[in-house]
């Protein structure tokens, strides 16, 4: 793994290949916003699952009555804290706002190097499986903020003081992405997002405790992936996902954004956009081709990507139509990517090693042989040991 | 470990020495809700340090404002949920109330066998280091629920067709507990209940989507630590404390009182009852003297615990003095308990099966020879590395 080296100011620049035409996206076009007004998306067999006391699901394994229930009870937090105010969807359009008011001085601080590392102290303590910090820069602030409940986006502006990102990892369950697709997998979102919520939260509160500003994020108020390859936590994958070298694209991101002053991390390259440049996978294994084959590319495949940034983009119609006829969100691009791996055994630590060589193409053909990536029935999820 | 075999009806009677003067313990002599009403607890010292607006910390090292900081952020989850509501104080005195509504008809259910599994697969999805179940006994319900708004204790019964209580089990951040006693440590009970909070109300979510009954509870409704022997997690300390096979004493305790119909556990024995009759480390460290170097007995130290129940029983009083005068929570019990230990090590899964033999006091011997138990310096937890 390289630490990318950047010069400030420059850097952004240096990292992402961004053409002069790049414009701030507006959440109105985010895909699940375009399902509220446009009337080319038809949401209705996906929302209709999550309201458990009407739904009537169907008899195959992994889609059954139990798994719904499993998945919509690991949304379960998250879905009350962040739908509480009706004029808000917290986590989603909106960030957080259930913080206690913070003491009425600002603390006195060690150096930005040292408060850097407390706060990465803390968020793995509150939950978080890797942590990085990154400058803000306003083009990954959403321009329009969308509200669900009038249909309108209104322009959208950080406050400039909040001038840094922490950037919060939380892993995916990787017992349960194994099933994908399935209802029951799609548990691995939810907690995901529960964890997160909790993480974010509490390091803002920690964060306004300490006498600074901070607002917690999940979904909401800016783009998380290239905040968190600019935070050093992992590449652009061909599956549109950010590639962690930790757990590979078994994540969530969630963010906190803060005036308190802290030290930056550098970007990390690990071989990424050679594997995936080498590994079709995640597009072969699309039941509904919305995974380019081809190369990294400036223009989205339609207006619910962020356009003018060269990058590998998921095709959100195609993506978002598979999982309205599933019923359940999907992740099958997750399950078969190569680098979704248990990275706790040392074996899997030295392959993301030797992918970063000239033997990735050896370790593609070991992973197809070695049956990486295939899915797992979902019923045998439930009767899994529970000894973690 | 072995487990008990018990028959039903008698198990609870063959599990504890319980004498026939037993009552049900009324939530109104619980030390905190004690100090609110009893002018002979003055909880003060205590509290005003959760206001972090208001609050002066000290400048010694564990206890400085990073250190209440970030404390008080660890619970900020779990006093925004339990505290939306001024008559309740959920968690504390009040189960939880937050679940959304389940479907009209009960589901179909496999076997209670298959259900248990299943229940305690979710579970430690959502979070359980370990899950057991039990049928509720009536002695562990609390006999009045107490009211921190009124003052007022009234009286209280669970609804008799909820027949089970699914008991959960947090482990604490062990790290964190090596600083104990400090304001920072204090952050391994608010993470621990966090934690607890999310996994117990998912968990009674879940059941609830299944269309059954399910109630989330953390210290409220009923006592945590019987109920948590009978489905078979761990023993009774000397620190009065559920001893775990996994975690030693560095766990918090949930639970969930529910309908739907499950296989209930068997307790266990690992030799803590034999090893806490050799050891004295939790007496010898506690600086208030509130644990009894003694045997155990059914008479306690005061109206703070439950009487007629043979066990080891801290005496209430003298740790919550030594609680407000130090201006946080202590678990000096838990760091220096022999059990205390990382059981993801192999030598340390030897050392607690060894600890159920007669080697068990050259076993205590190592202990202290290896500097176990020893504190460490709380400013050393800020710059552990931030990989797990």
């Amino acid at each position: 793994m390289r630490r990318i080296k950047t010069s400030p100011g420059q850097y952004l620049n240096q990292l992402f290949s961004i053409s002069k035409n790049y414009k701030r996206f507006n959440q109105r076009f985010d895909i699940f916003n375009r399902s509220m007004w446009d009337d080319s998306i038809d949401p209705k067999a996906f929302y209709v699952s999550y309201d458990i006391t009407n739904y009537k699901p169907k008899k195959s394994e992994g889609f059954k009555h139990w798994d719904y229930a499993l998945r919509n009870a690991s949304w379960h937090l998250t879905d009350f804290i962040g739908e509480r105010n009706p004029e808000r969807v917290e986590g989603f359009t909106d960030y957080y706002t259930l913080h206690t008011q913070g003491p009425p001085q600002k603390m006195e601080l060690p150096a930005p190097e040292e408060c850097s590392q407390r706060i990465k102290r803390a968020a793995a303590m509150l939950g978080a499986g890797m942590t990085g910090i990154c400058e803000i820069d306003e083009r990954w602030i959403y321009s329009h903020n969308f509200s669900r409940q009038t249909g309108e986006a209104k322009p959208f502006d950080l406050p400039e003081h909040l001038k840094y990102a922490i950037i919060i990892i939380t892993p995916m369950d990787y017992e349960l992405t194994k099933t994908i697709p399935s209802a029951i997998g799609g548990s691995s979102t939810g907690i995901g997002y529960t964890t997160s919520l909790a993480c974010a939260n509490g390091l803002a509160q920690f964060i306004t405790n300490l006498g600074y500003e901070a607002v917690a994020s999940l979904n909401d108020t800016a783009l998380s992936i290239p905040m968190a390859i600019q935070a050093g936590l992992g590449e652009y994958g061909r599956n549109g996902l950010l590639i962690t070298p930790k757990y590979g694209p078994r994540v969530r991101i969630s963010k906190v954004f803060t005036d308190l002053p802290l030290a930056i991390d550098q970007p990390i390259e690990f071989g990424v956009k050679q594997f995936c440049n080498s590994c079709r996978k995640c597009a072969d294994g699309c039941p509904a081709k919305a995974i380019d084959q081809g190369k990294a590319q400036d223009s989205p495949p339609n207006i619910s990507s962020h356009s003018g940034i060269k990058k590998w983009t998921v095709n959100a119609e195609k993506c978002f139509k598979f999982w309205v006829n599933m019923n359940t969100d999907c992740a099958i691009c997750i399950r078969v990517c190569p680098y979704n791996k248990d990275y706790s055994k040392w074996w899997n630590r030295w392959a993301i090693k030797l992918s970063d060589s000239f033997l990735r193409k050896l370790l593609l053909k070991l992973d197809n042989w070695l049956g990486y990536g295939q899915r797992k029935k979902p019923d045998e999820w439930w009767n899994l040991d529970n000894l973690k």
